[in-house]
């Protein structure tokens, strides 16, 4: 029987598996709401049935499952596979997700944060194959990072690091959920984008805030030409900008990989986004960084639990 | 014969030697003015007697020098031992410093950045003594940096990471002399000390800028209870707290470390820096990190070249 793994996105909406060759193609998959609200004893339930699923339809396939890797959000305690807390789960508070799923599946789990697994994702099969040095940015409803380091993920003295997301880039500006103020999340984001949006038209004396405005209906309006829309990109393309600039500047990267549903409106802001790399990065590690867009979308959180799963 | 090293902090101003034993004591010293304006080859000629100097008190002492670490200014590539460019030497452009050094010693000669040696001194035998992760920030006339990520420098893929100087703290701030705005380098060193003191004497309608001011004035004015120099000296806090909370969101490191001659203004700034981190970045990392002052003050750069000498 040949050898598979099975790897795990488990987000605060949905909770995604895929079935993984030794090589990281993803064979099967399946997609779950998280119940969330019922507590983690649920979701951990919930999560096992779907991964009992996956060793069934392997055994069909003539493979055996070797280990699961779980890219879980918040921050965990990797070698213990422990969810210290977790913004998107409110009840998990020391929660031992490797120890709780290893006893229902009799398999060994590896627990990884989600944002850390989306980077050994792209690194392993996506925009990343063959880099040493890299960091992800995914530009979501908030903006997640994860960053490797000769080749591995860089989780500081107690799992916490990588939160990229929580630069402070204007010193008085938005409060952030995270109690700072100005932090990149606060412009760069899906909802950064609706607030820039909101706010320029205040700004202008347009008609004010609107529900129904999303980040997808600013990037539809900026690709029809709206003045609004178009400015906030390039707002939004020059703080992120910034951002990478302090990145680059710190890390020497050799390059930084751009994820997340924003990414989709990469042309309204990647222009912008370089202007601003140049004008404040130095130039001797900025024309060395390639900043380029993810590869795997959604998969890579699945792809790179897998590659911890494999690895391990 | 016992084994030593010979630390060198190869400044823009001074070329400073120690001779070390194999726990980093200091037991010789030499300083001399760098002679910039003469050209490269006079300052590796001036640094080698310098160095063969050491030796014969070394053999005085009936000790052998083993090797050489050299802290150099700038753009290094450490492996080959080359300055590829560096602020404080405008004619070193790919000086293959380690090869010129060896050419003349016949001993090993390792070349380090200046930050980095820094930085490496105080975790060998000053405040980072058994830390494994740990910034350190050198407050002089700029802003430099040394980043160790599981006990050694991260270099980055050309070696010029660790620049947390060069974060931008303000988008609109100053002009900086590496060409963006507002690094935390114009509001954090001694040179941003000057000019925040000038700065807030012009918005209080006080007499203009003053030929005299320096950051040791600046000082001593807010120890005597001085209104703009202690307003001054919060404002450089706050603005080094800003910088330190993005160190530990992206970083979770267990200490930062202060150095440079700013850190002598310690009790002005730090409890305006701690203020913000705390109000910054996330709690459970900000709490872990310690941030505390260097211990080897001038003596780091030395003391950490020497322990490249002796861990090559």
């Amino acid at each position: 029987m040949s050898r598979a793994v099975i790897g795990v996105d488990l987000g605060g909406t949905n909770m995604r598996t895929a079935l993984l060759n030794h090589d990281g193609d993803v064979l099967e998959r399946t997609r779950e709401k998280t119940p969330v609200a019922e507590g983690y004893r649920q979701v951990i339930e919930k999560l096992s049935e779907c991964i009992e699923r996956q060793r069934c339809r392997a055994r069909d396939r003539g493979m055996e499952v070797a280990a699961i890797g779980v890219g879980a959000p918040g921050v965990i305690h990797a070698a213990q596979g422990i969810v210290l807390t977790s913004p998107n789960f409110p009840d998990w508070k020391n929660v031992p997700l490797k120890q709780l799923l290893e006893q229902k599946l009799h398999i060994p789990v590896y627990v990884e944060n989600d944002a850390n697994a989306a980077a050994l994702g792209e690194q392993w099969r996506g925009a990343g194959k063959g880099i040493d040095s890299m960091i992800l940015l995914t530009l979501g409803t908030g903006v997640g990072g994860g960053i490797i380091l000769e080749g591995r993920i860089w989780r500081g003295a107690d799992g916490t690091a990588g939160e990229v997301g929580h630069m402070t880039i204007l010193p008085e500006g938005r409060t952030c959920g995270c109690g700072n103020r100005g932090c990149l999340e606060m412009y760069a984001s899906a909802r950064g984008i609706v607030m820039s949006y909101h706010d320029r038209k205040a700004v202008l004396g347009l008609p004010g805030p609107d529900a129904s405005v999303t980040a997808e209906s600013v990037f539809r309006e900026a690709q029809a030409g709206g003045d609004v829309a178009l400015s906030v990109m390039g707002e939004m393309g020059r703080f992120l900008g910034i951002g990478i600039a302090n990145l680059i500047n710190i890390f020497n990267p050799e390059m930084i990989v751009i994820g997340g549903g924003v990414k989709e409106a990469w042309s309204l802001f990647i222009d912008a986004a370089v202007r601003e790399i140049k004008a404040r990065a130095f130039a001797y590690p900025a024309e060395r960084t390639r900043i380029v867009p993810s590869v795997l979308g959604d998969d890579a959180g699945m792809i790179g639990a897998g590659s911890v799963a494999l690895g391990s």
